[in-house]
């Protein structure tokens, strides 16, 4: 006991000096987190719960409605907003499944305008709402004093939705963005150069190699999105952005604005491309070796023999797959000497092997280490994306719906899996996929020189996410490494007043020694006129 | 004896188990080292040092008339080349002496116009020499047979002149740029998108925040630039390019093909622009911590009691100062109570104070590292301004030549020094910039929250560089981080082909439109016509 109050009375001494010892670390930060929900909330609970352990106080605003984000949790304290989030996990399966359907209608550009078409009007409605749940935040007045009271030192947001980097610009709070979309695009696209001959729109499919004609189409595709983020996404914040931050602030630049840009990239798996100084890359920090299985588990993938295991996993968004579809997988899967886990939601399907075995949830990350895995069916999320890359499995790809296509086109460009479209899918073309991503061995090999790549790094990705993190703490932002051009009109950003100004000036000097050769010339013919005249009439 | 001989025995094992046991790390990597003489060197050498000391085996080319590049090593061997560099000591230093004496005649748009065509010129005249002494080197059959034989990993080389980069692509190796300039200008011109609008051409003389002049000139200088490089650069190489390396490379494309740029540069120096991801900052990586002063030189320091020391360098390259500079910075220092320690080459001046200790050499690193030290009166150099920032002491600065204006430019604008113009220089201009520089707290204070800013790195900038030359080591490049969008023509690069056709199109449907309307209205017009004749006839 004795020893106990002596330890408790020097803690604080001994915390004090491990401070001072210890510069690179911050004691008790504190950080507002305001996350998005579903998948996003899978990587940002990796972050919270390691600045957590690195002795920071973590702040997490949810709604109401939450879906992943729950209100207690050992690693933060939750703020629960007045207004519900409008977006739960119904909403959002039901969504996932309508866009899935009007995928299988065929391939036709109706079918795809119809398809942009709703996800245009679904982001539409999803800002009319956040605005006004920002809105409702700033009109409950005892919410926003909390917060202030707060004194944070940080926010760290996903800027998918404005909600995180609008309270940071009302808190005068500097701003860290885990980010891989934001509502007007790819990260990168709102802070770095991104010369459209070579950097392809996302989700367009194209590589960083287009051709004349994939080059026109991710302009237009570009113009079209310019349009889109102009009529269905600034116009919901203006008023809220003039009311409570001030005349000066417009959408884009509480975005451009961030001292730090987390991208869950990296350029194992992206095409290389422009980028900032604030930019970090922490593609794939969320991965981490394998545990052991559950016993259960073990013992089937260990019944697998020499054939090993294929895993099989849509992701959350997707709740029931269609009969026909979960029908031809089963009995494509019943065809393979190998042994499969698929996590299945819905009904057993009929034509289900004995090799099969359907499960609700799955420790993916540990399976996708474990070395009977040969092959992973993934819908191509990016979180099972970069857990395969880790662990070098090659993946057959069944692309569902949002960036799966993009990324697993991605994985395919690169020979480490096989891309199947699921409007033309059935049990042969399934199977054959299998097959070849089993057999052909250049499949494993790509990936898993993918593999060495990516887990070649001199700090790994969580710790310099966590680093940098501290570092715009410590320093109250990092102004040094954000260029503040975007804030120049885009006609002088793009030099187009320059060159008008440098042409004008060019004409103009044109323009004179033209009027002066004219002139003298003139004036030479009139002197020769009236000589030639003189001498007529003298 | 007995102990020994097992340990010999053994080694070998321990080595192979620890490379199987470290993946990071390298064992006796071949590393061919291309570098610049003079001050490039300085920073090539620490480089150089630090593989070696990973148990790297380095190979350093250098000439019969090389100047800092020493014959034999501890840390490398040598191969001197069979043509002399043409650019010794004694032509650098008269040249450099040159340039200063122009600039002292005046800040004229004509001094200035007479100093870029000397600069211009000699650096045609380097890059004819260069091309010649490549041509030699191909020449050299038993020269270039060793070359090839000796099976490198890795060509390191300085990209001011092209000579490692042209061996690297005849060898077929990867390579990596140490780099602060190329031969086209400041290094990231070459590889990433540089908005002219916010990135200011090196030289200059701007921030990262132009006026619209500014901007303007900032065009214009790129354009001259440009002209320099295609007239006076490129058709000095295109011959040896097109003769040993083949018809599809151009000179700029050997560079663009580099792995790695390591580039000595620090944001908290440099203002931010777009970089690429295969480009990684080390500015600062020869800064270390101060070891102790020889004791004669501690004893000065200390003599100079509660007011400090003051030292002063201007470099290796400007041998002597002018006889009225020398004087007039000496009376300086005679009127302050600091202690000065100052580098001088040449006659000891005669207003000389007893303050004023003349050396010929001083421990630079170790003297900014030292508590007593207040002030560097430097010409900033980029090694001197990071040893500088790196210390925290604050830069009274006297640009002589080349970089050292836009060096100082930067310091002064983060308001961590002051410049002084040498053209306008006298006794009391300098007795003044010390007199503020040392009693106005903002400077030293700013300097040290760049200092603090530039250390705090999450793994050291030496450390960075090294783990990426050995990364291009192992995986035998970094193609995945590297753009191939300079392969595009020009036009294609910035969509300008794209932007012709959209616009045809939108040309053709215009006037498509207007045909159709104005045939309907011609149809509808005569048939207006027509019923009405005939109404009139009937």
């Amino acid at each position: 006991m004795a020893l106990q109050k002596i330890m408790k009375m020097h803690s604080l001494w001994v915390l004090i000096i491990l401070c001072l010892l210890c510069p690179t670390m911050i004691c008790g930060g504190k950080i507002l987190v305001v996350p998005l929900d579903g998948s996003h909330w899978v990587n940002m609970k990796v972050i919270v719960e390691a600045l957590h352990s690195r002795g920071h106080q973590i702040s997490v605003v949810r709604y109401p409605d939450s879906w992943y984000i729950k209100e207690t949790s050992p690693f933060y304290a939750s703020i629960t907003l007045e207004m519900d989030s409008g977006f739960d996990e119904d909403f959002i399966t039901a969504f996932a499944s309508k866009l899935l359907e009007i995928q299988r209608e065929g391939r036709s550009a109706w079918a795809r305008f119809k398809l942009e078409m709703e996800q245009a009007s679904i982001a539409s409605e999803m800002h009319v709402h956040t605005s006004k749940m920002i809105e409702r935040l700033f009109e409950n007045k005892k919410q926003i004093q909390s917060l202030q009271e707060a004194k944070y030192d940080l926010v760290l947001t996903d800027p998918v939705l404005p909600v995180g980097v609008i309270i940071a610009h009302y808190l005068r709070l500097p701003i860290a963005l885990n980010v891989r979309w934001t509502s007007h695009g790819e990260g990168h696209f709102a802070i770095a150069p991104s010369p459209l001959s070579y950097v392809p729109l996302p989700g367009i499919g194209f590589s960083d190699k287009m051709s004349f004609l994939e080059r026109v189409l991710n302009v237009i595709v570009f113009g079209l999105a310019e349009i889109h983020t102009t009529l269905n996404v600034l116009p919901h914040y203006d008023g809220i952005i003039k009311k409570y931050l001030g005349p000066e602030i417009d959408y884009l630049s509480l975005f451009q604005a961030a001292d730090l840009w987390l991208m869950r990239v990296d350029f194992v798996f992206e095409f290389p491309r422009p980028t900032m100084p604030n930019v970090i890359y922490m593609g794939g920090f969320q991965c981490k070796p394998a545990k052991p299985l559950p016993e259960d588990l073990e013992e089937f993938v260990q019944s697998s023999g020499e054939h090993g295991v294929i895993i099989m996993s849509l992701g959350t968004l997707i709740a029931k797959l269609p009969h026909d579809l979960a029908d031809a997988i089963a009995s494509a899967f019943a065809r393979v000497p190998q042994k499969v886990i698929w996590r299945h939601k819905g009904d057993k399907p009929a034509t289900l092997g004995n090799n099969t075995l359907l499960v609700d949830w799955m420790p993916q990350n540990d399976l996708l280490g474990h070395p009977k895995i040969k092959l992973f069916v993934a819908h191509g999320g990016t979180n099972g994306i970069y857990e395969a890359m880790y662990h070098g499995v090659p993946i057959l790809g069944v692309p569902l719906i949002f960036d799966q296509h993009d990324n697993l086109f991605k994985i395919e460009s690169r020979g480490a899996g096989k891309v199947i479209d699921i409007f033309t899918m059935n049990e042969d073309i399934f199977y054959q996929g299998i097959q070849e991503v089993l057999n052909e061995p250049s499949y494993r090999m790509n990936m898993q020189r993918l593999s060495r790549l990516h887990r070649d790094t001199p700090i790994k990705p969580l710790d310099s996410a966590l680093f940098w993190i501290e570092f715009v703490m410590r320093h109250k932002g990092a102004a040094h490494l954000r260029t503040e051009s975007y804030k120049l009109p885009w006609y002088s950003y793009h030099s187009v007043d320059v060159i008008f100004f440098l042409l004008t000036v060019a004409l103009l000097m044109l323009l004179c020694f033209t009027v002066l050769i004219w002139s003298c010339y003139k004036t030479c013919l009139k002197r020769k006129v009236k000589s030639t005249s003189k001498g007529k009439t003298e």
